[in-house]
């Protein structure tokens, strides 16, 4: 029997780190072939450089694609969009691959879901059916309804695109593979690393061994002029309430920029004592980070999924995770100083919470990789009503 | 009182005829003001040049976009799209339009939607709703989802993009502006000039004046190797048949070269003594003809809208029109020559058929420059469940 | 031993015919391995299908780069070379030549040159040091500048990059390889098929055992509204003489709907009797028909390399081959219809004329081979004054 | 009498800072009008924002033109430069100059020169005919032969273009437009500024007012994994001679990672006492810096040219300048300690050198607007031998 030809695309460390345990299945599986091609932001170093730790993992990297239009504004991610599609075509007019899967809804995601539609390869898309209220949810939505099979990562989700007129057979809750890797950390959550040993960073020289906070804050897209604004009130906060804290780098979007730039002024005006800055951390030992801290703060993802799963209280700021269903760790609180520090002293008071298994119970990656070995391949599709 | 500036994009020689109306409504609206983009294949000879007729009908046009790569396969298809994300970015950006407005659904429209949607601009998506089967419904439906504004052309449409989940504010039925330029020539039909006299054409020098038909096939998309077989079997019945026949040529699309190719190879070969080939016609003069004609075969989307209002019978071949809402004139039948041969026969029987009116009544270009003076301009939405 | 990796970039019908001797020599060198890649206009069903063409005869293709943009201008032109940067930058990255091979001057060679130059791939350019005298001759010597080693055609050629200042022991005379293949032609000259039987062709029948004419013009780049107005005045004297003629299509080019547009128009409406039109010919056969002939019109190079070697009279139309060195048998003549006529008329007198080798003796292949093989492959130079 | 449009392409921050007094003498001229396009890195924050200064400077940009890709390689310059020509070939078209100009040797000013010349629009190439040995000069003597009219800036440069077979009558000396600033500042030097309270920088508050020295050393491409290692060595001695010193961040380029990351680990590492880091300065501000210096250090063209005017002691280290025709003033090294602690230590015992006007005499701008006012505007050409 010929093996399926899988080709997915990284387009950024976030992705990477989600979707790896299924990387891992599909990689392993007897039926099943992995073309992985890095794109993006994951091929820069000023992006946390996600290609190193894709190798360093033992996969083979099928193609680079170099894609990246610098600016860091709203023409910039349109023109790296478009730079997308004429670049992946080409990987795919030469890999040609029995499927192609795009994952989630950052922005690029969609020059893979047109690359592959119109050269009439099966689009699977991954992570479909969520809700989060800004160009991220019309980005996903429109890669929705460019693929040909959903792997969806909830319940939640799979209505949605049930109602969004795909057909029942082709959509398909695997739960999310971020679970998967939140599920190995949490069977054995001892911080075997010293963070700042292993990662340097920059900043104070923190004392976090009687405890600290986790903080990861991206710019959201549409109002990236707020950016620094956003960063500095949380800045403050957090300074205040002078608790050990690792504090992550955002990830490449438009208005990077203004967030990386309120941080670098905050700590040259403050030099905060309580704060240690990071680019990155391997997947497992952010993870291993995050379930042996008090809190999470920002408006990661990470803090809607893995935190369920890991039991970890997040204080969850704005809009960019609005409509995602969520678990009883999150609380929610706008760009304001008072709601934001009122939320992390309640998170302080909180003990251990129970695993919830909104987002998969750990064995999305196998999943994942079943349904792309089963799953009829085709690529003609038309709305159900 | 600030003038809004409506950007509209037109990308094909159709396209152009389609939205005609609207344009000139836009242009007269007191409180609107035309930004009118070129691109694609409506710059290129090879399609029809539809921008000369744009420019003869008094139109200015602000930008040129040349962004067709050749090759016509949907590589190509893929790399033009990508091409024109990038393009457009930069038009958008110079013209800093308050809404930008993308058509219907071929290949290309998407890179509209994209330059628009990440720039933050309100985008309007026309003719959303319709449901056709093939990579065209997969645009379509993609561009409903990156659209802010929704313009549809029928009730059933309507209906439709309202499950896909927008706000039903958004959604507003103008009818089709095609049909407007219909109920004009509906009010004075008679074909007042000579075809080969003013288009001049290829092929026999066919004696119409008593009685004609017209014929109009384009290749389908995802089958595009089929596409000179396909049309092959329409010339051989239209041949066989001896009626006096105008056919044009077809637009743009990958799989051209076949029907084009079929075309000419058929000509060579057999010299059919009853058809004479033409490049394309001015829509008025086009729509003159129809509404003269015994039938229209093939399986252009005029079949289906303009020729429902004119009350003219048509053939509608194959798939490419599958699902769109019809009315009583239109016989469906596979590529097969014995059911087009009856079909075509029993169109002929017809006396004049009545006016139908599901695509609208001939207003719909007021009733868009309207919706574009009055709707709420925005670019944030999210999905209603 | 490691064998010297050498990518040599196709991107025209005549390119590849021009290279092909050279392209065995590689294939067949010891220490060489060839890297083929066919882009552009070669690639184009419209500009002749070389890719056919090189597959047919044995080659592998290692990469197909589409990256034509339509439009027929200037703009267009300008930006397929900018399109082809970037591809061919992917390409040459993917691939790690050691040595990139670019031919000669039509505008898109630039692409190649930079694409290598910019990634430190030592550059080689075939047929520089020539003169023309229009875009061509500055794309030409832009290549030279480019490229670290120079193989040129011709003596004069030789002395003229040296005269740019590029290292005399980087600038090899090898003659050109187009001569390789007239020389085997030559060897046995026969016309050994029927080219209307072979390759069909469109237009009269023609009786051409009795001796015939061809004609192969070209529009010139920098004057591209004028290509209909010269090849009609072409049309014109070659049916007024009434000789069997062949006339090939021209290459791609800005303006070649002129040209194209002038056959087209006048076939409709003179249907000239004595001109049989053919699209292209293997290289093989269009040599031999060439050396049978009475004489070659138009603006063609063959008619400046080939023909000197093959002894066949040529009369050469305008400013396309200016300045370039020519043999004995070319009489040169402007775009005038007494002129053309006299020459001609001139031509069908004489008898056979004696082999020039002004562009080599039939070894190039052999010898570009060798220079590969041998030369020092680097990247850093400098101007020698 | 209509103004000849004059389009001049500034890609990066010197190359605006060194062509300032033409643009300003371009747009005093009664017979010319400015069309100024900014591009690339002179757009972007990471490399300075050079667009900030142009616009403060009053002068209206008429396009902005994002076009570089990240990635710090090879592979990124040469897709930046393809870019670029798609973009370029756009705004040509729309602004339909009568002459462009494109500026020195950067790697994307060939876009500049491509992008005109396959336009048929005349090309002005200003700074051709200087020598320096690595890619920079492949591009600059490529530019030279796609440009048509040549505005150089000495006299050892004009006999350079002379042999590359450029007409006479189309080479111009008008010196070099940044000496026209050196020359302002030369007639009142006195440092009118405190550098670090006008521009802020990172590192030691040093105390600069006894004497100082200043570096700006750039990454040279065809070396870039160098980069690091090279910029050390420099840091090495500046810091072991411990005189305040003001350090100038590199410009954009393939490599510059390399510098960067050197410098950063070096000051993270060393916390050198006695060095202050700066982005860039407004021109002006920095040949008062230079004037007022005991020397510059580094690889800079200002050293060269500027420095030669000023009078100021220039250590040149390694190949980046490599045949420039230069001044007394300079003291050429290796990368080496020993020998750039010498040349440094002899600097420190000169007085003020005299001022030499290889580069001109302070009236290139004027020079330049006037060439351009009356030079014969064409696009044919052909090599003179």
């Amino acid at each position: 029997m010929t093996k399926r030809k899988i080709c997915v695309v990284i387009t950024a460390r976030p992705s990477y780190s989600r979707i790896k345990s299924a990387l891992t299945a599909i990689k392993n599986h007897p039926y099943l072939e992995l073309q992985l091609v890095v794109a993006g932001a994951a091929l820069l170093g000023r992006y946390g450089n996600a290609v190193d730790y894709i190798e360093k993992d033992g996969f083979k990297v099928a193609e680079k694609v170099f894609m990246v239009l610098e600016g860091e504004n709203p023409t910039a991610m349109a023109k790296t969009t478009g730079l997308g599609v004429m670049e992946l075509s080409n990987v795919f007019y030469k890999l040609q691959p029995d499927a192609v899967v795009t994952i989630a809804d950052r922005f690029e995601t969609i020059a893979t879901s047109i690359a592959a539609a119109y050269q009439n390869i099966p689009l699977v898309h991954i992570q479909g059916g969520e809700v989060t209220g800004n160009i991220d949810e019309k980005v996903r939505h429109a890669n929705t309804k460019l693929a040909d099979i959903h792997l969806v990562a909830s319940e939640d989700a799979k209505q949605r695109v049930l109602k969004l007129g795909e057909q029942p057979a082709m959509v398909i809750n695997t739960g999310c593979p971020s679970i998967d890797l939140a599920k190995e950390v949490l069977e054995s959550p001892t911080l075997n690393f010293d963070p700042i040993e292993k990662y340097g960073g920059v900043g104070t020289l923190i004392d976090w061994k009687q405890g600290y906070m986790v903080v990861m804050q991206h710019p959201v897209t549409n109002e990236y002029q707020q950016a620094k604004k956003d960063v500095t009130t949380t800045l403050e906060v957090v300074a205040a309430l002078n608790i050990p804290t690792f504090w992550f780098w955002p990830n490449v979007d438009a208005g990077s920029d203004g967030t990386s730039s309120g941080i670098r002024t905050f700590r040259e005006l403050h030099q905060p004592k309580n704060i240690r800055f990071f680019k990155n951390m391997e997947p497992n030992d952010f993870l291993r980070l995050l379930v042996n801290s008090k809190c999470l703060i920002g408006n990661s993802s990470v803090g809607i999924r893995e935190c369920a799963f890991l039991g970890v209280p997040v204080v969850n700021i704005g809009t960019r995770q609005h409509r995602r269903h969520r678990g009883k760790n999150v609380t929610d609180v706008g760009y304001d100083k008072q709601q934001i520090t009122q939320a992390i002293e309640h998170c302080l008071t909180l003990k251990i919470l129970p695993s919830e298994t909104i987002y998969g119970n750990g064995t999305a990656g196998l999943k994942i990789a079943e349904a792309l070995a089963t799953v009829p391949l085709q690529f003609h599709k038309t709305i159900v009503y």
